[in-house]
Parts: structure tokens; sequence; C-alpha cells
């Protein structure tokens, strides 16, 4: 905070909460100070859960807007705060939501908003031991699920169907949540977020399928296309060569190695492979308390509030290769 | 548009482009001019599948976030507008969202931005025989998946678990998705947003089950609490005394009653009944594409950007009592 020169931060979304507090939840706060002060504020019902949670020196409870407004004014009072600066996370934060929190009746005059989006970015980018092992169960979860998702694409089956099969499977596994699901068939395998439809999957689609399970607030995300019954040569050599190329940048992927140097060797293998117009990125992110986080690829990074990332570094989780989209015609072969 | 002095409009929340366009889905825009112009922007690998399901005069596929910031520069000067006003969804953007769709590469400079959100929930908030045919739909679906949880709660079973049977049930039943699923129990049953953990449910236990089905896009909100096993004397008069206060709320709901009005008779035979104390607001709000949505009652409307609703009109649709939520001990009879 020092260093970026803020002298606050309100956190509101659940992940950078949760990484710096112990809790993160919907429709609360968490103000931080540059000397360690730290207040929560929660629905009122969420009192209760919340002390069984984590321990905080300061927690109050809001009943509406209103008092959630009139809370985090007090925090700056107490926290003696009159001027200042205010980090936000702008890539979280809706308009309206932006509007609550520096409302007059909320944010002393004085105080001025800066967005420190990438400065909790960066400190959740390198993974300690701890995490990693939370990581790798959510990894077991997802397989899992995939397992039970690739077992359930007959014929006739709808693609929201062969969704449950693999949310079923990963809360009896154990996971807690999951990001929201994709199981896209057929015409509409290659579309960049393939939320399931009601589309019955025939005999020579490809489906592909993409989960994202949470096991202890942390997550995974693995993604496999399979086809309905037995491939034709095409699709096998096209399956075959995006496996390659994925394979050659997890190889390569190491401390030190850049985040466009490794998704270069990915497309360069299926360029190579004649599929070079089928191409369509982003396909390696990080992966952590958010399915999708830092390190994001420029080219999304923005989109997300992020800077370009640096050089990977030692123990930094990511996902190559996920979604394996192919752009063109590929859904329809 | 033009009652709201808005010249142009570019919409990316998916249920707002679904309702004027038939198509919403992420990572997505759509401009729509004052004189019945419309241009639509998705991933290049999404065009095919758009053209599947809904008809543009323009259409345009981007490679990645520049690509889609200069697809918007190109319609603003194709459909020749470079001053007048814009409105944007500052309920749905964020802050780093809003950066790119304002982006000089993006906007003329002389086009100045208002938030839209207000008139597009006011197109949105009553419903025509088709729209209330489809939350029937959903409700149904609603029905089926609460069928599926109550029946999976059991000593040992985990919330995450009983989530799992909701949410396959709905699946099943005909759901393309779903909203997260909340399920707390025990001493989580009276949290504002009930999303499920590992805890495992008791004998005794309240259990809290709120299930949000989309069918053919439009949702459906049901929330229901259970015991497991036998309740107490204590457990059932509060239940009853709940089901009393919705009754006489659901019973009052028509054209011309105000939202306030209606939370307030809810609350009313909350408070006769000896509960005021446990009071926990908004129970009652619209559902349509969303499952929350406007008319959402003062104290909540803030938060997601909304004005107070006006009375109820015709064919307007609500969940009353949704979440029934009692604050205090509630979760710890």
């Amino acid at each position: 905070m020092k260093s970026a020169n803020l002298d606050v931060l309100l956190l509101t979304k659940p992940s950078n909460m949760f990484y710096l507090t112990g809790d993160g939840r919907l429709c609360a706060y968490a103000m931080i100070t540059q000397k360690g002060k730290v207040g929560l504020g929660v629905p009122q019902t969420d009192v209760k859960d919340v002390e069984s949670l984590a321990y905080f020196d300061h927690l109050v409870g809001f009943e509406d807007e209103v008092g959630m407004i009139h809370s985090i004014a007090q925090y700056f009072k107490d926290f003696g705060i009159q001027k200042g600066t205010l980090g936000l996370e702008h890539a979280f934060l809706t308009g309206s939501m932006m509007g609550m929190l520096t409302h007059p009746h909320a944010k002393p005059k004085r105080v001025v908003v800066k967005d420190c989006t990438p400065i909790l970015s960066e400190l959740r980018i390198v993974k300690d031991g701890r995490e990693i092992e939370q990581i790798r169960a959510a990894a077991k979860v997802a397989a899992a699920g995939m397992k039970a998702a690739v077992k359930a694409v007959r014929p006739g089956r709808t693609e929201s169907q062969i969704a449950a099969e693999a949310e079923h499977a990963m809360r009896q596994a154990g996971a807690q949540e999951f990001w929201r699901t994709y199981v896209s068939s057929g015409p509409r395998t290659n579309i960049a977020h393939g939320l399931p439809t009601l589309r019955k999957v025939k005999r020579g689609d490809l489906v592909m399928i993409d989960i994202h399970p949470i096991v202890n607030g942390y997550s995974a995300d693995i993604c496999r296309t399979v086809c309905v019954g037995k491939p034709t040569a095409n699709q096998e050599s096209a399956y075959d060569l995006y496996l390659r190329a994925q394979q050659a940048a997890v190889a390569k992927a190491k401390a030190g190695v850049g985040m466009v140097e490794l998704e270069e060797t990915l497309h360069g293998v299926i360029k190579e492979g004649g599929h070079g117009d089928h191409l369509f990125g982003p396909t390696i992110h990080g992966v952590g308390i958010d399915f999708e986080e830092s390190p994001l690829p420029p080219g999304h990074a923005f989109f997300h509030g992020e800077k370009a990332p640096p050089p990977l570094g030692e123990n930094v989780v990511i996902a190559v290769g996920n979604c394996g989209l192919y752009a063109g015609p590929w859904g329809f072969v």
C-alpha cells in the first residue's frame, strides 16, 4: 500500500476479501488501513457466521444500503482517516456500487479514489504451499466432475443434462461451489463462453466441457473436448494437434518465461499443423481463488482491469490451453 | 430513448440484450440508435451461433479487446453518430469495462455518457403473456428442484450435496441454466446470501434452500425452509407465522399497491406475532429474465442502480417473502 501510495483499501470483491481476511462474501466490505487496522461490514444477518469463520477487531452488521454507507463513514472516523488515497476495485465494482462507496455520506470529501485492482492481483499471483495444495484438491474434484460429464455424453442428452452430471459429481466429491459450467456441442462447440442450452447432442458432434469447482475457497479449471461416437479422421487429427500444442506450452512453462511466449508456443504448433486460421485466444491464465485470475495475457487483461503480466515467477499457478478454442468451422464438422 | 434524452444505447448486460434483440451473451455488446439501427458485436468464435439465434442487420466478430474497441468506433461511424448522449448500464458495468467502452478509440469525443439502467428496467417491468408463460415454466422447474432438495435433507449430508440434488433435478426438468443456489443450515440458516458449504446438516437443524432456474431465458425464484427431523414447537410456530405473513402479502398484491406497502404487510404480521426483532429485508422483488429485477424495494434498489419503484402495474411478476430471512438467533434453535 505504501509503494502504491494508498492510505486505505475498501474491498468488496469476495476473492480479495477472502485472501486478506479469511472471509469473503457478497454484499460486504473490508476496510484496511496502511497501519494495519481492519474493519469488516456485513449484513446484520451474517455477523454470527463471520465470527465463527474469522477474527476481526472491528465487525459491524448493517440493515440496508443506508446502514452500509453510514457504517463505512463510521470506520473512516474511527480509523482517523479524513484525507488521503482510497483504493477501490475498479475491475469488480459496478458504477452504482462505486457510487455507494464514494457517496458523500460514506467517504470523507478529501479522500481521493484510486484503482487498487493490480496491487491485489500482484499479491495473489504467487501461491504458497497451502494454496497450491488447495488448488490440487480442487483439480482432483474437477477430474471427478469431468469423468462424470464425459460418461454422460450420449446422443439425445441435452448440453444442460451433461452439465448436471459434472456439477453433481463435483459437489459429491467435495466442492462447496463451482463457477458456471460450460457445455457446448455441435455448431456451438467453439463459442467463447459455452453456457449450456437445451440442444441435444448428436452422433458425430464435438462437445466442449469446461468446469471450475471451488474447494475450500480455491478453484481449478479444466476443459476437455470429446466426440459423440467415433471421431472422423479430421476431428481426430485436429484434436491430436491441439493436444500436442498444449503439451508443448506446458513443457515450456517455468519461472522467467513470459505469458506471451507461452501463448506463441501453443499457437506456433497449431499454425505449423495447418490450423492457423482457427486460432482464437487467449488460452492461458492464472488459477487460484478465482478460476481465471492474474496472470492474464495481454488482449484479455484490460477487460479484467489488469496490467500486462511480468514473466512467470516461481509458484505461479496457470491453466494452459484451457478452453481450447478453435475458431471457424470446427463445431460444424 | 427520446423521453430519456438518449441518442444511442450501448448495452452489455446479457439480460437487457436478450430482452431487446433475442440474444444476450457474455463479452458482447449491442448498439441501438434512437432511429432504430442495431449493431451487435461478439467474439469472432460466436458469429455463427448468433446468426442461428437472432437476425441482425449489422453483426461483427472481434478477436480481442482492441478489436472490440475498434468495432464500436466503426459502428459510431457507420450509424453517423459523432455527438449526442450515450446510455450505458452503470449498474452492470465495472469501472474497467466502462473504461473500455468509453475509450477514446471507441467513443467519439463529443458523445456524452448517461446511465440507462432505469429505462431498461422500466421496459422490462411489465410482462407480456408469452413472458408470463416462460416464468411459469421456470417456476415448474423450480418446484421439481425444490422437491429433490427437500428429499435430500438428511443428517450427515453437506449443504453442497443438497444443492447438488436441486440443481441436477432442475437441469433434468428442462432448465438450461440456473443462478447460484443457496443452501444454508443450522447457525448459517439466516445469513443473507446462503451459498452452500461443506457443513453437514444435523438433526434439529433448520435448512434454507433458495433456487433460481432459467428456462428459455426466463427465471423463477423459490425459497423454502425445512427442518431436519421433527421441528420443535418453537420452530414450528415461527415457521407458521412466516407463512401467514407471506400469505397476507400475497393476498394484498395487486395493481396499484406499492412495494413498501406489501413489505409492511408482511413485516406487520411478523411484528404482531412477536418476532419484530428478527425482521430483515427486503423480501419482495421482481422476477423475469433476471431472478431478481425491478421492481426492487427501497433499501435495495440503490445497490442495483434502480429508482424507487412505482406502485405495481398489471402483469408485473414479483416474488413475495422470498428468502424468508429471520435475523437473530433463528439458525441456532
